[in-house]
Formats: structure tokens, sequence, C-alpha cells
């Protein structure tokens, strides 16, 4: 019996860098980040999840300047937009990946909404920036016009601010599961997904952004994953990251982590929402939350590298 | 034990003749046709196919108009974005109906890849007009710059004309099959599917779009469908459509639908697919097309009124 594990990759295996948002570098940072992937077939059934933030931001771009000509979408029919061209470039590259080892596994992208409350205190107090920079002038035109939040970002002009509030429920989870267990390798989830509320028994897209590593997490406890894997752009957890009296964490257990996040090692913009990930997978389960490098992911699997986030 | 279709939904089903292309305005049309599909699934399970003319035309002309900012995507990526919100759009219509019917059923939205052979004749001569109009000064920079074909339109402008290849193999064919026999409601190859090439045994997108009742055909021959179902503005299929002398078709055999379509009853911007279509399935399968207005389908489920396509 293979173990199930939810693999969250980071925005570098998506769009390296430095590098131009084409799809060519983006075809090409991917098939590079499955390379590493189906090293761990052999012992692992996997959902890949990943982010959206870059991709969505260019969309709303996009939108933004062809706005007197076509109507711009919300934030949740954006949100599905890109789980369509990332689910799209990940099955493909996984595909060509697995060709290439001779290994015959079916892949699929859902299309998967994830349901939020509507009265998550994130809806008070939007926090997550998303899209373009405007003017003073423009951003209040805006936020009168279109009732958005929009806040000054550091020097660099107005920026939107929209929710960000906690996944509880993935619509498509049976979906999933039903897919795993027919052997499938599941792209799902994209870019925290498609936030929903439930409006008298309906679904309803709301302006929100789930963050993709809580929406791993959650994932993860709903599909009874035995593990979390979350990719990104370190090899090890750090305590004092980038500074003299740096740190590296082989393990770390959870009341460590709520320690150290209290204590502002992990910023909310990075290593934040990886930690909070793992707290939620591993407090819920008594399971082990995996954060490496991808390009480590192979000798980290085998415990030579990487952080273990553990209970306790 | 039910029997199973693929219905293809028209471009009104997603977006009302007249009505901005608005989330809300979508999301409306898209409830509706819903509505209409929920009712026959006592008696079939379905695989619901869509048409992105339109969305992917809208996604050129914002990337065109932010082109110094954010690299444009290929159209096989486009494509791959209205699989993601037309998908999204489509589920949660479906399942909002469904929970309203106390119906309980999972609905996925699928990304799906389709074959085409780089030597189809349609690559030499590339025919379907997308995207927005230009300049006869900016097409002649677009032909020489990104190699693109370009046609001046009806006096209308300058446009790209792309390739409209014939659908070969369905990628997610397994997977889709599998979601039918766990009595999942499908919803794959949207836009008539992102068109892939094998080369040298990987997966490429090409630029080119697969008519998405073609597309539809080939899904219902793959998945050994009992019907093709293609939903459209008309109750019937006509010949000498809209002059004084029409004459509307209960039933039209394969030979008929081939010496109608010769003698250009069946434009190739409109009915003239569908018929291909239904030609396409009918004679692989010796099963029978029904072609019909989504607000007639119950009626025309049980023979009152649509126009057959049969063996013969």
């Amino acid at each position: 019996m293979k173990k199930l594990a939810v693999v969250a990759i980071g925005g570098n295996a998506v769009n390296r860098p430095g590098e131009k948002p084409t799809a060519e570098n983006m075809f090409s940072a991917i098939e590079e980040a499955m390379s590493y992937l189906v090293e761990m077939l052999d012992e692992y059934d996997i959902v890949i999840t990943h982010g959206n933030g870059p991709q969505v931001g260019n969309i709303l771009i996009q939108q933004e300047m062809a706005k007197d000509l076509i109507p711009p979408f919300p934030i949740d029919v954006n949100d599905a937009q890109t789980q369509g061209s990332l689910g799209y470039m990940i099955v493909q590259s996984l595909r060509n990946q697995l060709e290439k080892k001779q290994i015959k596994r079916e892949v699929a992208a859902i299309i998967t909404q994830i349901i939020v409350d509507r009265n998550d205190e994130a809806f008070k107090k939007p926090s997550k920036p998303i899209g373009p920079f405007y003017t003073e002038e423009e951003a209040r035109k805006l936020m009168n016009e279109k009732g958005w939040i929009m806040k000054e970002d550091a020097g660099r002009g107005w920026r939107r601010v929209v929710p960000s509030p906690k996944p509880l429920d993935i619509v498509e989870k049976e979906i999933i599961k039903m897919l795993l267990r027919n052997d499938v390798i599941v792209v799902a989830a994209g870019g925290g997904g498609i936030p929903v509320i439930r409006d008298n028994g309906s679904l309803k897209g709301v302006e929100a952004v789930i963050d993709k590593d809580r929406a791993s997490a959650l994932l993860a406890i709903e599909i009874d994953a035995q593990e979390l894997i979350i990719l990104t752009g370190v090899e090890k957890v750090a305590l004092n990251y980038g500074k003299p009296n740096q740190v590296l964490l082989d393990t770390l257990t959870v009341q460590e982590a709520e320690k150290y996040l209290k204590e502002g090692h992990f910023p909310a913009g990075s290593m934040g929402p990886k930690i909070e990930a793992a707290i939620d997978f591993v407090t819920a389960t008594k399971r082990t939350c995996l954060i490496t490098d991808m390009k480590k992911l192979k000798e980290a699997l085998i415990g030579l590298t990487g952080t273990k986030v553990v209970y306790g």
C-alpha cells in the first residue's frame, strides 16, 4: 500500500523567480517541478495543489486594461481561470514526465470550490493585497464605485485588499477521493480553491482568496492523507531567517511552531501560512508535515533534509 | 440502467444573446440551462460539453490590451482558462439545481486535452477567425512578427485565423469514463478541448481551435454514449433556413444530412459543424443524434420535437 500525500507546490515551481510569465517559461518550470514529483510515485499516491497569486494578479491587470470593452470577472471566476491554465500545464507536464519514465498513471485536474463562512472575521478586515497598483485618485474612485477596500502598499501605490477566509470544506472532496481510489494522480484546490459560501443551500462565489497552504492542509485532512508536503524555495524552515543567528530546523513540534509563529519568526507573506497549514494538519491528524525545497524532495522523503512538523 | 448521453450546450446557454458577458449574466444563463438538463437525469447519465468562442475572444482582447505588461498566453492555455471559468460556472449552477431538486449527485469539471494531427490539412489553411479586429497596418505587423495568418473579415477589419483540426483522441477519456462509472455528472471537453499534438511521445499544445460539436461527437464515441444531444438556438434543423420555403426536419438520415450539407443548407458558422458532428457520431455508432433547443429538451427526449439524425 502506498502512502497518500497532498503535495503543495510553490510559486517558483510554476514560474521561476525573475523569469517572465510566458507560457513557455511556465511549462519549463512546471516540467522541472514534475520531474521531482514523479520520483515519489513508487512510494506515494499524490494530490498536487498549487498557488495562483501572480497569475490572478496578471488576469486582474488584463481585465483592468480592457474593462471598457470586456466586463471584468470577479475573483472567484479568475481563480477558476487559473485552475484551468495551471491545471492544464501541470497535467500535461506530469503526463509527459510519466511517459518518459514509462509509468502508466492517469492524471486529472479538477475544478475545485472550497466553502468559506461569510461570517469569517476576514470579511470584516480584508488583508490580502491583490492585482495592479493604482494612484490614490484611481483608488478612491474604485472604492466609491465598486466598494473595494484599498490600501497604500509600502510606497508602491494603492492596491486592492481582499479577505482571506479560513477554508472549511472542499465541495469536490468526494470526486478527489474517488479518483484517488482509482489510482489517478489528482491536481486540485488550485490557487487555494475557488472560495464559495452557502447561501440558502446554494453555492455562491465570493470575492476572496484562500491561502493555498491552508487549503492544502484542509484537503489533506478531508481525504485522510498520511502526509502533507509543502514545497517552497528553502530546504529547511529557519528561525531568525536570513540573519547571522539563523537556525535551520530539522523537526518542529506543533507547540514549538505556535511559539515561534507568535514570536514573529515566520512572516505572513512567506513561511507564516505554511507553518499555520502544518499546524492545522498535524493537530487534526497527529501525522507529519514536511516542508522543503522541491529540489531536495527525494532526500527529504528519506529524512536526510527538510523540516518535519510533528505532533506534540 | 440509465442511458449515457453527451450533451453539448450552445453559446446561448452560457451567455444569452444580447446580454453583456458579465459573470452575473453568465451564471444566470447557465443556471437556466442547467434547470433543463436536470430534468433528464432520471433517464440519463450525462457528460456536458460547451463552447468557448466568445470567452476566448474576450481573453484575447484582454491579453492584447495588456501585452506591454503581461505576456499573452497561446490559445491552448486560453482554452484551458475558459475550461476553468465555464467549468466552474456549470458545476456550481448544476450543483445548485440538484440541491433544489434534492438529487444527490456529484458533479466534476475536468480539464480536457484533445489530440490533433499536426499534419491535419487545417494547419495548412487556417480558417477559423478568432479574437479582436485589427487595422490592416497592425495586421501586417502581427503577421510579420508572430507569423500569424490574418484575414480581412467582411469590412469589419483584420482578424487572426487559426486552424480548426479534426479531434482524434481525448487524452482524459479514461478519467471521464471512471467518473461516469461512479455516477458523477461530468463537464468535459470545454471549448472543443485543448488542442495538443504528440511530439516524440510528449503532449504539446498547439495554436488551434477544435470545433466543440465535433469534439463532443468524438467524446460520445470514445465513452460509448448511447446518444449525442446537441442543444442550440433552434427547435429543429431546417432546410432553406429562414427562407419562405423553409422546411423543418423531424428526422434526417446520415445520407440525407451529407447531401443537404453539400447543397449548402447548413452554414459553416452555425448548423454545419453540428450536422458534421451528428454524421460523425451516427456513422461510427449507428445510434442517434438529437439536435434541438434546450428549452424543448424534455419534449424532444420523448420524440415530440427536435431533429433526430439517424443511421442510414
